[in-house]
């Protein structure tokens, strides 16, 4: 398994892509092309939002339409072509017919998603130039370039892939994602796609993407909001010759996880504000349901996030915000480990240990465990990130 | 009516207050005796919290024992007696045994509340000292100084009182509040207090309070977190010779509300970092729930938060959270309002009017509304403050 070097949207055989400078943003690579070379296995995960941005309604109908199909994804950052109205909705559909056409394949092989201001119409002006270009650009080191275009404010670019070993053969997985950086001047979108040279029929890709994005980035949290034009997209296209049947479902899903996962990672890192990646483990829950309800309460806890961010191994916020997030939750069986400092169990504080846990606090990877003390299995993990008053001045001031 | 410059908690007849300095809190007043002259019907509304503090296990067991009866409420600042297992326990039952002792009642009509440190245990010495010199400085001027000695970090103490004229005759109500400032070094809690001189029930009293806390005190948020050891308790002892029965529900509930909305608000100008105070009113909600949904997501998201802040007109922000708070939203029927201005309705923005929406949002008391769209009648209004960089730097820094 390679994760370093390799160009990670890319990485997988049969698939190119391309990032391209258009100017919907005032400078920078801002529309992208991911394509596989022949028809894929397409699978979405989208946002819950109930205020969903035209390129989401497009995508999931196209997907909905087509059986789960595709070969290519085209992507624009720097207008969301959210709460835009039925101009909206042309728009996207514009996206996919003009890169339908640049591509010589069918509209209904051609997801779209955007990215950037909330209530802005796309200039299609630009949006055309920036598709023929980018069509014309495809290389299979073209991936770099495509993690770039979808950017905002993210402060680095993330791509990862990975090639799997498996009885079934050997494939490879790469993906790229961007978000949650503040855009201006509206919301925070996450975006992923994924590839992967193994063949997988739509409906197994669909679960295993569903099953992996819950656990990756459905488990990240940099401030709790949840934006109009939230996506991911996975591409299976068979070119490796390895095809994953029903019984390789498990196989699937880690390799998806293999690269998931540290995108989503990367999401965190690059958060708005952030200092630290914060690791949540919740255990000891009646169910891994009620154990994700008290990490998801603790991962968005503006209290817990600013004692983190201060370095104060403040277990009472731990237990308090476990307390009130509708978990079950036995006190006096309870636990709050700060990195290896257990600073809470049975029902009394270590504070003695409290020094320990403040040398622990002053890296920037920090691990908190949660035991909600039902003597159940239920377990979950996230990631989030510190809140710093970094965040307040990049949400409240970026006007000015 | 007169809202001004009575003192607040013993306002009405009958009741009497205090406020000491123990030597809790390093300094300032911290120990509260509230006291009814007679037996009073008495009522109480507690943190949903599941780890509760042992004054919260113990007013409750009282007020289910007595079958709603209390002539006294004991209430310490500086430490929340929570996390502290069977000694806190043990130390909130004796906190109600010495200040029945001292009044010369049944431990069963004393109330006790909590606030401050989390994981500490009290010193009961201190807080003995503190029942025995509160109990003799008892008057019917002692209520600005126990809304004073319930006190943590809060800006100002809270209190109102108010006269009601009614068909049933005059009678009087009067409260205190603190929260929701961050109580070194672990949990913001809010407590509230309310007297009145009608004679209700208990079960009247307590669905009268119920009904109004769900509007007022838990229809705030500073930053969407919930104490171990929020509380409101009602005593309603009669000395006015007003007698209110069921008929009279929504004449109590009226009184009540008259006292606890001020309380609650003054909670929010309060909070910690904030420097405006946000009325979020949601409107055209398939139900009353849907519309508090919908309210609740706003009034703790972040962007919304820091918006205000900013002074941002961010109409965007507001539709993404509605739109992701669960509640029914319709994007193209549904409309949002900063102050007197219309920024977005009929499906697009009309960002024409942002430069009369950023000098609205220049003053300190602003009110945003969304209209979710369904056609709906469900409604509701919370409170909210921004959210400052001041917030992170009180939470984050305040051990150094």
């Amino acid at each position: 398994m390679s994760d370093a070097a390799e160009p990670g949207i890319t990485a997988p055989l049969g698939f190119r892509a391309a990032g391209v400078s258009c100017g919907i943003k005032a400078k920078g690579l801002d529309l992208a092309l991911i394509v596989s070379d022949a028809p894929a296995s397409a699978a979405g995960v989208f946002t819950t939002n109930r205020a969903q941005a035209a390129p989401i309604l497009v995508s999931r109908r196209q997907l909905e339409a087509s059986g789960g199909r595709a070969a290519a994804i085209v992507v624009n950052s720097g207008c969301a072509n959210a709460c835009t109205g039925p101009d909206g909705l042309e728009h996207a559909v514009a996206m996919t017919a003009e890169t339908a056409a640049a591509l010589e394949c069918e509209r209904s092989a051609v997801l779209v998603a955007s990215t950037g201001v909330i209530g802005v119409k796309l200039d299609m002006t630009k949006v055309g130039r920036g598709i023929a270009s980018a069509s014309r650009a495809l290389s299979r080191e073209g991936g770099p370039d495509a993690a770039r275009a979808i950017m905002t404010t993210d402060p680095f670019p993330k791509e990862v892939s990975a090639e799997i070993a498996s009885p079934a053969g050997t494939f490879r997985v790469g993906g790229i994602a961007k978000g949650s950086g503040m855009i201006e001047p509206i919301m925070a979108t996450m975006l992923g796609f994924v590839t992967t040279d193994a063949a997988a029929a739509p409906a197994l890709l669909q679960r295993a993407l569903k099953a992996v994005v819950d656990e990756t980035f459905n488990a990240i949290s940099v401030d709790g909001e949840c934006s109009t034009n939230d996506c991911v997209f996975a591409l299976a296209n068979g070119a490796s010759g390895v095809r994953l049947e029903e019984g390789d479902f498990a196989l699937l899903v880690d390799a998806l996880r293999r690269v998931c996962e540290p995108l989503a990672i990367g999401i965190v890192r690059g958060g708005e504000g952030a200092t630290k990646l914060v690791t949540v483990r919740v255990t000891g829950g009646t169910s891994n349901g009620d154990a994700r309800r008290a990490a998801r309460a603790i991962a968005n806890s503006p209290l817990v996030k600013t004692a983190i961010h201060g370095g104060d191994p403040n277990w009472g916020r731990l237990v308090a915000v476990a307390g009130r997030s509708g978990a079950d939750f036995v006190p006096d069986a309870a636990a709050v480990r700060i990195g290896p400092v257990e600073l809470f169990s049975g029902g009394g504080p270590h504070d003695e240990r409290s020094p320990e846990a403040a040398a622990y606090l002053k890296g920037t990877d920090i691990l908190v465990e949660v035991d909600l003390g039902t003597g159940g299995s239920g377990c979950f993990q996230m990631w989030t990130c510190d809140l710093s008053a970094e965040y307040v001045r990049i949400n409240a001031e970026y006007r000015t």
